[in-house]
């Protein structure tokens, strides 16, 4: 057996264990693990300048080197959201179905964790805390692999997590780090489907194909959002200036950033170059269609390769568009299935809208920026699913569980 | 473009207009179709014997011979099983969820149909009309593999099929059926993750395997059924006979048929000679450890790889163990997470089993046949779920759905 094999055995052998525990016990070991990134603030935030200095060395790009960096503000979230995933009601045993069919069986459907979750991401440490602490809360063992930059800082936080389940007494196999990335062992890992139960890969699109390519494990894709706002004719001006602006700038490089404004032809000699106005002095690149470049001379023009293009910087495309089928007919053809929004006044027009994009999440009036575990009031997310087999959208802990048939009878026969 | 991708091309076109048909046109479509199919009888029986007369020759055994042949009498009951389908609850625009978060967003959860629908399948001629009939009941479109000994057969009912879109003018290509079996087409088939949602194999250990390794398509596998019974010390006698011996022998060729039973060894002495005699009596062959065999002279020794069997047949594996915890373990090592039954009268005994077991159902003193989208209420099934992702044992309309994230804001932004 190799070592890769003994490990994922172990993981296996754990979880059997971990989905059987006490909620409280789960909630013990989150509650002990806050407190012990708290103590040891210093060493991780140590752990952490080496691998911030490697990667400057290694040419990391400001953006990446920015989610890599921990602070002592940063393990000080990280301490709270545990405590606040340790809030939040345990979805194992749930009962989402109880009744009698004809037969005279009592029917119920209960929770039960997935098993083993293998977690492919970014070189973004506080994912290694929180996607723990997801998994385990649903009662599951995870697998995690963080992108390679992080791998110092990553080792630190895994000791601290096997701490916090040791002094708990549960297995500290309930949690294992991949720490090699080549592509042989990736392969070997996703071939696996008899002991690992899903897979989330979170990230870029090659990492993405590459998974969906070699997995015979379910997967569930975390992939990116290529966001549009569709700012209707009948749409509250200042409202549409300020949610288009926000929703590019407030957080460039997550998912639910916009990345594109489609404005009705109607209104466009009025709105876009107020809008771009705006853009420009919020800082944003702004690359328009012909209309757009006619209306301003502040855009750059916009290539083909522009629509559907998933910026994660402050850049963003601004096109006119005929009405609201024009905007959906863009939409099917260069939405990514993550946040479509679309701006209007007019209810018949935001349900024609809603009804027909292809999203995990449609936004009538709002920005796309709430396309988010938190803000959609699920408490916690491992990330926003754009598969729409399993989860879809914002994926919270019960979206790390299944549900189980669990039957009664009296001695019925067919 | 080759003609497959101008197939799938037209079936994702179809899609869009699919998943919004009012609930009425889709009823009265399935209303059609089963009204066409009882007057066709003739047609479609005559197609059938095609069929079989070429299967026969061929040298298809007689129990795939049965589940080939169509007669009156089941095209009379498929045209009630599309009545049964109209008369379900249509799951499309059922809204799940529906609150204010503190930033003041209504958010919703609508269910919607997945889109397009790849399911391959046995030489099951019924299942191409009851695949068709849920999956569209669903919204969804289908691409349906059937096997290739019922090819006629399906050709047949595809036509009566697409007459019935038309007569309600549905677009026809909200069905195709692949008419091919090779594997370089179905490897291009299963890589076509932009444009099929959902890939469900139904069928043999070599289609699933070779679906899971070829497939970026999510997957949804109903893989086999090795269903243990579990007679626990404290079960009632007669009854437990009655369940072992009718869950084996009323349709052996089904995935919730047992397969193995477990006897706990405090009640061996006088249960395994009476099981084994009554399973004889009903033309079961029985398969026993050394124990079983001590006990009765009319077993054969079971061989290793008789444990974790599915016989699908009228043969049944017998064992004897120390306890509940010997039968799990046992189960943990040789059950396909289907349907696991324990006999017992008590209750903290059932607890443990039906927790500690991994299955999609767990039944506590009745059959493993109730594991079945009928016997648990969900009005139908398109068949019975291994995988714990999306759908966990029997599929009914739901399951062929995913639910997306609707939400109104008046004006909100971060």
């Amino acid at each position: 057996m190799t070592e890769l094999e003994a490990t994922v055995r172990r993981l296996r052998d754990a979880s059997g264990t971990v989905a059987q525990l006490p909620t409280t016990i789960k909630n013990d070991v989150l509650h002990d693990l806050a407190d012990r990134l708290e103590r040891e603030i210093a060493t991780i935030v140590k752990a952490n300048e080496v691998d911030l200095v490697t990667a400057r060395d290694g040419g990391l790009g400001e953006a990446k080197l920015k989610r890599l960096a921990l602070t002592e503000q940063s393990v000080r979230q990280m301490a709270d959201g545990l405590r606040q995933v340790a809030a939040l009601p345990d979805p194992v045993g749930e009962v989402t179905r109880d009744d009698r069919v004809p037969s005279g069986l009592r029917v119920r459907q209960v929770r039960c964790p997935l098993g083993v979750i293998l977690m492919i991401y970014e070189a973004r440490p506080n994912v290694t805390v929180d996607a723990f602490a997801l998994c385990f809360k649903a009662g599951n063992v995870c697998f995690l692999k963080g992108g390679h930059e992080a791998a110092r800082s990553n080792a630190a936080l895994a000791e601290l997590i096997r701490a916090s389940l040791v002094a708990q007494h549960v297995p500290p196999d309930a949690l294992a780090l991949l720490t090699t990335s080549d592509r042989e062992t990736m392969k070997r890992l996703l071939s696996m489907e008899g002991s690992i139960d899903l897979v989330i890969p979170r990230g870029g699109i090659d990492l993405i194909r590459f998974v969906s390519e070699h997995s015979r494990i379910p997967v569930v894709k975390h992939d990116r959002g290529v966001c549009h706002i569709f700012v209707d004719a009948s749409a509250a001006m200042d409202q549409a200036i300020e949610i288009c602006a926000t929703a590019k700038t407030s957080a460039p490089a997550t998912c639910n950033a916009a990345e594109s404004v489609l404005v009705h032809d109607a209104i466009a000699s009025s709105f876009v170059p107020r809008l771009v106005k705006r853009l420009r002095d919020d800082g944003v690149e702004v690359r328009g269609d012909a209309g757009v470049c006619r209306l301003s001379n502040l855009v750059v023009p916009a290539g083909e390769d522009d629509w559907g293009k998933e910026y994660l910087d402050l850049v963003l495309s601004l096109r006119i568009v005929a009405d609201v089928d024009a905007a959906i007919a863009h939409i099917r053809r260069y939405g990514s299935n993550h946040t479509e929004a679309i701006l209007t006044s007019d209810e018949a027009t935001a349900e024609r809208f809603t009804k027909s994009v292809q999203a995990s999440c449609t936004i009538v009036n709002a920005s796309t920026r709430f396309n988010d575990g938190y803000q959609l009031g699920l408490g916690a997310e491992i990330g926003i699913s754009t598969s729409k087999i399993h989860a879809y959208g914002p994926m919270g802990l019960t979206a790390l569980t299944t549900q189980r048939y669990v039957v009664h009878g009296t001695g019925q026969t067919r």
